[in-house]
C-alpha cells in the first residue's frame, strides 16, 4: 500500500475508527485470565497467558497483512512497510497485567495498535515511513520487582546478564520464566532498538488518575513522566502489653509510623509543593496483635516529582522528618533508598504533533504529566517519545473495576492515528 | 499434716522459698513448646503441650503427697486438705501461652503455687483451712478469641453450650479442641466452683508492665483491674495509583487510619486521662502495594481504664472523632463494638491481706491497677480473689524475651506464701 494514495482515504481516517472493534479486543483479551484468579485480569508477565495474548495481537496483525515478528525479550512488532531506508513511526503498549488488575492498563494501548493498523489498511492509507505496532512484553513489575523489562530491553537498558538476577515469589528467575514459555532470555542484547531505525514513537495509555476525568477531557498529551524515589522505613519500638503499659512508658512503633504518614501527607500537600505526590502505600505491624503495643513497623513512600530537584529533597526532608518523630516517640528508625529514577522530559516536538492531532479530531484534550512510568520513558533513550492519554473512571487502575468509556478510547485512537500521519510527514 | 503445729515451721516458711526450685520449673516449662515454632514458647490453649504442662504440675504436687483432679474444664487442682467443712484458700494460674511468647505469663503464677505447696509440705506449716494450687486451662485468648476459658468454666461464665462458636484459625472449634486432648466439653458445666466451698483465692502473675520495674519496687498488690473496650474500625477509601493521583484526588484510607492512631494516642494523654490506655495494636492495609494508594484499612483499638465511665466515654469520643477524621480524609469509617468488659475492683479485705504479707516478708511493694485481664477476675465473680505482681523486665510480656528476675520471683512467692497464711487464720 506504500504510496497508494485514495482522495477519500486520508480525510475519513478518524471516522473510520470503530468503538465495536475496540470493545471486541478488550473482549477478547479480557478473556485471557489466570482460572480461578478471582475478579478482573490476572495475566502476569512472561507467563503463557500473556504470550496467548501476544499471538491474538500477532494473528490481528498477519491477518490485515502485516509481517510480524516476536524479538528475543518477547515484545511483538508487527510492521506495514515504507518507503525504503526511512525510518519508521511507532506506537504500541503491554499485555500483561498485574494480579487481579484490569482489562484496559497496557491493554488499551495495544489494540489502538491494533485498530490504526486495521483503519491504515481498510482505507489504504498512504505514509512513506514504516509503521511498526508494538505490544511489549512483561511491563508489570508486579511478579519480578522490575517494571517495563521488554521496552528496557528494546532500549538496551536491560540484558542478558541482568536476568538471573530478577526472581519472583516463587524464586524462579526471569530468564527461566522467559525460557519455559518459548523466549531466549539468552539473546535478548539482540532485542535492541536501533536508533537510526526510527523516527518516533508514541503510545496511548490510561491515565490511571482522575484529572482528565475530573475536567470532563477526552485526551491527555503527556509531556513529563515522574520521577520515583520509593523509600523502606523501619521503627522499632517495644511491643508490651496495651493493658499493662501506661502511655507514658510506651515505644510505639505504629504511633510514630502513623506520624510518618501523616507527615508525608502533609508534606506534599504543601503550597509549592503542587507536583508532588507522597504516597505510604505498603506498612505491616508486629506484632500485630489487639492488646500487644506495635513493637515494630515497617512502610513504604513513594515520592513522585516531574521536578528531580523537589523529588530528591522530598526524599531527604521526609528522611529527617521521619527521624525526629521517632525521637519524639521513644523509638528508633531507619529510612532506606529502595529505588531512585528521576523524572523524564518527553521531546516537545512529539507532543506537538500530538497536540495537533487533538484539535484536527476535535478531542477536548490538556497537556499533563504522568504519574506513573512507562513503556515510553524506556523506548524515549532509542527513539523520540510521547504518550496519549485517555481517561480512568473514577482514577482507577490495577483493579478489576478499571474503566474507560469507549467513545473517549475511540477519540484518543482517532488523535494517535492523526500523530502519526503528522509524524509520517515530518522531519525533525 | 493439717492441725499439726511445729515451733520452727511457720516462722521459717518464708526463709524456706528456694530460688533453686523456682529456676528449676521455669527451665521444665520453658521447654515444653512446639517443636519448630520459633524462639519463646508456643504452648497453646488445649494443645497437648498445654496438657503436658499441667502433667508435670499435677507430678509435682501428687509426689508432695497431695491429692489432684483434672476437671472437665482442664483446670489442674491440687489440695493440702484442711478441717473438715472449712472453705479452702487457694493460689494458681495458667500455663498456656500465646504464640512465641515468653516463659513467665501464668507459669511464675504456677510455679509460685508449686513452691508455696512444697514449703507447706516441707516445714508441715500448720493450716485450718484447705490449701488448693490451680493450674487454669486456656487462659490466652489468642488461640479461640476468648480469654480466661477455664477460669470462666469455674466460675459459671461460660459454659457447655458457648464451646461450639469458639473457634480457631483452623476452623477448630474449642469443644472439639478440647475433646482432642481428653477433656470432657460436654461436661464443662460441672467444672463450676461453689462459692460455699471457698473463702479467698489470690493470684500470683507478672506485672506485664513497666510500673514496679521503673519504681525498683519488689511486689504489687492489685486493687483494681482494668476494663477493655475493643474497637474494630473499618476505612474505606479509593485504590488508586500513587503516581496517577494527585494529593487533591486522593481518598487515602491509610492517611485517615493513621489520624486515627494518632487521635487515640492524644486522647489517652490528655490530663485527666491518667488511667486510660488506648492501643492500636492490629492494622491491616488492602491492597498494601508500594505503587497504590491505601483503599482500605481496618484496625483494632484496645481502650483500657479503671474507670468505667471515663472507659465508656472513650470509646464514644474516640468513635466520633474517627468519623470526623475520615470527613476531612474522604473516606468512610464504620466503627464496631468487639467486646466490652467493665473494670473489676477486687475486694479490699484480700487485697489488705496481702498488703500485710508484704510488710510481714520486707517486700517494696505498691497498690496498683492490672491493666490486663486475668483468671482472678474470672473467679472474683465466685471467690473474693486478690493478686500479687511480679515486676517484669522493661514491661515486657507474649514475646520471647519476658523475664522476671528470679530473687523477685522469690520476694513475691513469700509474699504470697504470708498472704496465704493470713487468709488462712481470717474471717471475713
Amino acid at each position: 500500500m506504500t504510496g497508494t494514495r485514495t482522495t477519500a482515504g486520508p480525510a475519513a481516517a478518524p471516522a473510520a475508527v470503530s468503538g465495536e472493534r475496540i470493545d471486541a479486543h478488550l473482549a477478547r483479551f479480557a478473556g485471557l485470565t489466570e482460572p480461578g484468579s478471582g475478579p478482573g485480569c490476572t495475566r502476569l508477565a512472561y507467563s503463557p497467558l500473556e504470550r496467548d495474548a501476544h499471538a491474538v495481537f500477532a494473528a490481528h496483525m498477519g491477518a490485515l497483512g502485516l509481517t510480524v515478528a516476536t524479538d528475543p525479550a518477547g515484545n511483538t512488532v508487527a510492521e506495514l512497510p515504507g518507503e525504503p531506508g526511512v525510518p519508521a513511526v511507532g506506537t504500541g503498549s503491554h499485555l500483561d497485567t498485574v494480579p487481579r488488575g484490569g482489562g484496559y492498563d497496557g491493554i488499551v494501548g495495544v489494540v489502538a495498535a491494533m485498530e490504526v493498523a486495521e483503519v491504515a489498511v481498510r482505507l489504504r492509507l498512504p505514509h512513506r515511513r514504516p509503521w511498526r505496532f508494538v505490544a511489549f512484553a512483561a511491563e508489570e513489575g508486579a511478579r519480578f520487582g522490575q517494571a517495563c523489562n521488554g521496552s528496557r530491553m528494546a532500549a538496551g537498558l536491560t540484558g542478558a546478564a541482568d536476568l538471573p538476577g530478577l526472581t519472583d515469589r516463587e524464586g524462579r528467575t526471569m530468564a527461566d520464566a522467559m525460557a519455559a514459555v518459548g523466549l531466549r532470555p539468552d539473546l535478548v542484547d539482540g532485542a535492541r532498538w536501533r536508533p537510526e531505525d526510527w523516527f518516533a514513537f508514541v503510545e496511548l495509555h490510561i491515565e490511571q488518575g482522575e484529572v482528565l476525568a475530573s475536567e470532563g477531557l477526552d485526551v491527555g498529551v503527556v509531556d513529563v513522566i515522574s520521577g520515583s524515589t520509593r523509600l523502606l522505613v523501619e521503627v522499632t519500638g517495644r511491643a508490651t502489653h496495651s493493658g499493662g503499659t501506661p502511655m507514658h512508658l510506651r515505644h510505639d512503633a505504629l504511633v510514630t509510623a502513623a506520624h510518618c504518614v501523616e507527615l508525608g501527607d502533609r508534606f506534599a500537600r504543601r503550597p509549592g509543593n503542587e507536583g508532588l505526590r507522597v504516597t505510604v502505600g505498603r506498612l505491616g505491624v508486629e506484632p500485630n496483635s489487639i492488646t500487644t503495643v506495635p513493637g515494630a513497623v515497617e512502610f513504604s513512600v513513594d515520592i513522585r516529582d516531574v521536578d528531580p530537584v523537589r523529588q530528591r529533597a522530598a526524599a531527604k526532608a521526609l528522611a529527617h522528618d521521619f527521624a525526629a518523630a521517632a525521637g519524639e516517640h521513644g523509638t528508633a528508625l531507619t529510612t532506606r533508598v529502595l529505588a531512585d529514577t528521576p523524572p523524564v522530559v518527553l521531546p516537545e516536538w512529539v507532543a506537538g504533533h500530538a497536540e495537533a492531532a487533538c484539535a484536527a479530531v476535535g478531542a477536548a484534550y490538556r497537556v499533563l504529566p504522568s504519574g506513573a512510568s512507562h513503556d515510553t520513558q524506556q523506548v524515549n533513550h532509542v527513539v523520540p517519545a510521547g504518550m496519549i492519554f485517555v481517561p480512568s473512571d473514577g482514577g482507577l487502575s490495577h483493579v478489576p473495576e478499571e474503566s474507560t468509556p469507549t467513545p473517549q478510547i475511540a477519540t484518543g485512537v482517532r488523535a494517535l492515528l492523526e500523530t502519526l500521519r503528522g509524524l509520517d510527514r515530518a522531519e525533525r
